[in-house]
């Protein structure tokens, strides 16, 4: 038992942490830490089970701080705990480049830092699929291997965030009760008071949603406690307003804005020294205190230990496959049944639209690959992303795995996120191109944090036809290239789609997304090639003998290539047919085969129904680009591609004007 | 009074117009229009005041289909309303290239359509602007000109997506009471049954954040009318849930997810047709009932005419006044005043952060454009958009010009696009360039659209420091320029700052974001010149004679390209600086202006702390390009440009590499 006068220290050595740190730095939040840091040593000390010497067990308790500004709050708890990568240093570096205590909390610098927040509302959106992940497993592994908590901070920046109510919507339908969020409820935003911009009743709010509501003053350990203990016997997901004092302690400046996103200065510091009773220089914790902490993160240890013997004692195959998942590694099969699948199809050389031949390869895919955890943002039908092995999984039955995520893409991709780093599974969903543009914070993410997520996005250009300029991506494909570590996939027929997939399974440190035609395509890769030719992001899918003319394209546009290099050939111009499924693998290859691939024709053509941004990197400036120039239009997509100019006829013209 | 009878035949006549325009498409959204058609007559025949004559009479009610899929109901009730360029050969045309019948309604194609809508949860956001602008013109200008209802129609897609709940949040907190929510609410999604995704108690939700509710039979027109009476007389925005039944009348197909985006077929259309005791072929309206709908149409022909002769006896100023405002004209003044302060700049040759050098011309501009509407998505002190003469609005006091849009960045772009839609009112944004993620699809549909929105979008790159990769833009930049008809402006000092801020305005049909720093620019643009020279996109900004060497830059990089090229320069090579602040406008320019601009220097090099995506179309891809390779990272930000490369002696490093 803690008394409250430890209990008190233990809180303020948080709150010393983060102050000092920010001040050295002269950069950081010290309010949020110093405001949570009753709510967090009850959790931490007396609730959460996690092992700082294992800070991986797989049954660990995870923790979000999804107000990621209030950083130090975490970092305080790492060190305090006794995580060995978290250095009384690195508290000192706070904020300096190379330490493991950025701004915000980045995954993968620390142990213990179980996603990247800072985007507000992220990180409860990543819970969302923290706790999805648990429930899945815990039905398929059994409770004895999975059943944890997954515990929120959330400000009232992630709370006003759209993309908040998409996730406890989504919450509250699952009835997912192991997911409990503390709000620092502490009335302040940058502009000043919360009052300024909102007045939301958030405890009506999450009722609406089907949440159990506790509030509490988030300074009082034992309301504290007793809101957690409740909160875990919850049969629906739990949210906690804990009443609280933004910079509690600094005797100034607490309770306002100025003590936000600013160091508290010399002078505060010294006063809140004061008036919390702290003696203690900058960065030293009182011994008592500090050995408080470390048996507060040494008392999970029986239990990680319990359970790893639990895990070796149990059937080798279910220990094997356990561990398989949660290192992430792929089934063995998966290459030789996708080399199967291609065989077929350089058979039957299918002409279907890439959103149906995703969902071919996903068939064999999902076969093999258990992990696979497929959704759709309610666009299953058009997605293709529901295939044979997949069963909805509902509020009362986890034990299938496609998810109706409904019309949420930002919810889901962060859930997603969440569902990735929890680990044991691999997510993938369902939307349209264009609707990348509301998801696109955690596709970044995915890609900063380098993690396994894949999205399938249809309908990926004016192929879509009547729906319009509303629903047609132009600008998409290039802003996602855009996104460094994010591999975007744009294959031409069924065998591309097939290698892409494989690709996107075996890249397991980054996101995918595949960009996929509702429109049928012609086979092009006719031949079975063993190797996957899209791993290089591009490569010479026509030959042609002293090329006078290159032709770039991807996707729905090798059609019209394909189609251009033998009209070309057919007046004596000889001309060869790049595919560029992945400008970003490309990018990684060698500069001879890059060099070999881009060739030495003297034209060089690029085609894709989308905006040229990006394309220049390949043909040059004085290349030629035949594509959209404005956003599209609503009509039959093969008017529309007469309409905007993206055919074969153009493209032969623009050579033979080019060559004169 | 319309009787019963009278009132289900109308309704019947949106829905057979509706079925049969999908039905001939053979592609389109039948259900809404048939289960939406009483809520829709009900509020066109009796309570919205329009005048399909004079469609943009500036007091008219706005109704917004924010569920655009049913585009249908729209273009029905306009042709039906007797909107003159929305013709029967329209209705026949639905969703074929060139007709005003696209198949999302399009801001622009035809009168009566007063915004863009499709992706869902927009139009809701957009009400919220037309809701605010009423407000604000209407304590500026008087009721006896602006005074009038905003009625918006959501399905449960709007009611799911993220960008709802911070329309509606901030709907309740501004007590927008003139805005009128009608849900159909009819159970289906595209995956099926509502309940497979959501079980939001959406009744509670909007009581959550102070909304007025009803709940009603969506197909009774009585209870349809008191729903619109009491809302109409609310001190809150209303909520009305009308429960409808999709694809109302349809007797195999009503109420299922069939009849959501599909063509019901020919069967089934006979069918309906029968059930609905409706013997008109195809596209004919029986006469009485196209006669009650005209009827409906000329309602508030008198009403208008009275507002005319209100405006015409008024004050010739506050006419004028009136009429420049919605006419989108810019005041007298304003080019003369910029050019004022760009002397003042020239003389004083200040240094500021491109943030603070937008604060010191908004001074300016706002002193003069009394129609700017500023705000900030609760980052007012880091994006420096709040000037002397900005008041905070207020839930009681609208008589500011400042929003505080809470930590919204989406709806609060969304929002935008609705004010600026209205009329009478130029809105700009403040926000963290990182954060135009969370907002690209308003953004993008602004430049759909083409209206005039302004986004001021600060911390534009590493340079904002110890926030780290979560807050650094790194390809953002990138992602914005790839959207058509969107000016992405980054400007290198105060002075360009002005320019872009005069071209922002100036740009009356599209919208434009500045990429501006946190950090302090030198200033390069030391002499005054009147003209603008960043209104061409790029320039000369220094110039050499034979140079060797062309350094093209933009925003905080210029600094570094101006030393690079005085550090050459001093080693004997010619180096010439192109700065582009605006690439969009560099590329509507002249073939030769633009290879003057481009030069023959043989070693080309860009610079930009982002990625290079974009960069090739000036400098070629066997150019040099500075910049970023990957995401950021956390820690002072002259550390980071060091760290990451981006520094004059890389530039000179690289000049020297490429001349050998």
């Amino acid at each position: 038992m803690i008394s409250r006068e430890t209990h008190d220290r233990m809180a303020n050595a948080i709150r010393f942490l983060s102050m000092d740190a920010v001040e050295k730095a002269n950069s950081g939040h010290p309010g949020l830490p110093m405001g949570a840091a009753d709510v967090a040593t009850v959790l931490f000390s007396r609730y959460l089970r996690f092992d700082p010497k294992k800070p991986n067990w797989p049954n660990r308790d995870r923790f979000i701080l999804s107000a990621g500004h209030g950083s130090m709050l975490l970092y305080s708890l790492l060190y305090l705990t006794g995580y060995e990568d978290m250095t009384i240093e690195e508290i000192k570096n706070f904020r300096q480049l190379g330490s493991k205590t950025a701004g915000h909390p980045e995954f993968g610098h620390a142990a213990g830092i179980e996603t990247t927040t800072g985007p507000l509302g992220q990180g409860i959106a990543n819970s969302v699929g923290f706790a999805i992940a648990e429930r899945k497993l815990n039905i398929e592994f059994g409770p004895e291997f999975i059943d944890h908590f997954t515990y929120v901070l959330v400000g009232d920046g992630c709370l006003m965030e759209g993309i908040s109510q998409e996730a406890i919507a989504l919450a509250g339908h699952l009835k997912l009760n192991k997911l409990i969020v503390f709000w620092d409820n502490n009335n302040i935003t940058i502009d000043g008071a919360v009052s300024l911009s909102d007045s939301t009743d958030q405890i009506a709010r999450f009722k609406s949603v089907h949440w159990n509501t506790i509030e509490i003053d988030g300074h009082d350990p034992e309301q504290i406690a007793q809101a957690i203990e409740a909160a875990q016997k919850s049969d629906r997901p739990t949210f906690i307003a804990a009443k609280t004092t933004i910079g509690f302690g600094a005797p100034n400046k607490a309770g306002t804005h100025k003590v936000h996103g600013s160091p508290l200065g010399a002078e505060e510091i010294a006063a809140t020294r004061k008036a919390l009773n702290w003696e203690s220089p900058a960065f030293e914790t009182p011994a008592d205190v500090l050995s408080a902490w470390r048996q507060a993160g040494a008392r999970s240890v029986e239990l990680r230990e319990a359970w790893e013997k639990g895990l070796e004692q149990t059937d080798a195959g279910k220990k094997s496959e356990f561990l398989r998942r949660f290192a992430g590694d792929l089934p063995k099969g998966l290459d030789a049944a996708i080399a199967d699948y291609k065989k077929k199809l350089a058979e039957t050389k299918p002409n279907p639209a890439t959103r149906k031949a995703s969902e071919d390869a996903l068939e064999v895919i999902n076969g093999i690959v258990v992990e696979t955890l497929g959704g759709s943002a309610d666009l299953t039908p058009s997605n293709n992303t529901k295939t044979s092995q997949m069963v909805s999984i509902t509020p009362t039955d986890f034990s299938g795995r496609y998810m109706h995520y409904g019309i949420r893409e930002h919810g889901m991709a962060a859930a997603m996120n969440g569902i990735a780093l929890h680990g044991g599974l691999i997510p993938y969903s369902g939307g349209f191109l264009i609707f990348s543009d509301y998801c696109r914070p955690p596709i970044r993410l995915a890609a900063l944090m380098g993690v396994r997520v894949i999205h399938v996005l249809t309908h990926d250009s004016i192929g879509l036809g009547e729906d319009g300029p509303t629903h047609q991506p132009v600008e998409q494909i290039a802003a996602l290239r855009a996104i460094p570590n994010l591999l975007v996939f744009r294959p031409a027929d069924a065998t591309e789609t097939a290698e892409c997939w494989q690709l996107a399974l075996h890249n397991q440190h980054r996101p995918s997304a595949l960009a996929l035609t509702r429109q049928n395509l012609m086979a092009v890769r006719t031949d079975y090639v063993e190797e996957n030719l899209c791993a290089k992001g591009a490569y010479e899918l026509v030959k042609a003998d002293d090329a006078k003319v290159s032709i770039f394209a991807s996707g729905s546009e090798i059609e019209i290539a394909v189609k251009a290099a033998e009209a070309l050939k057919a007046k004596g111009v000889s001309a060869r047919v790049v595919s560029v499924p992945c400008f970003a693998l490309f990018e990684e290859q060698s500069d001879d085969y890059r060099a070999a691939v881009i060739g030495k024709a003297p034209v060089k053509i690029a085609v894709e129904a989308a905006v040229r941004q990006g394309w220049d990197h390949l043909i040059g400036s004085d290349g030629t680009f035949i594509g959209m120039k404005s956003f599209g239009a609503s009509g039959p997509y093969k008017d529309l591609y007469q309409h905007f100019g993206i055919t074969v006829d153009a493209v032969v013209e623009a050579a033979e004007a080019k060559l004169g």
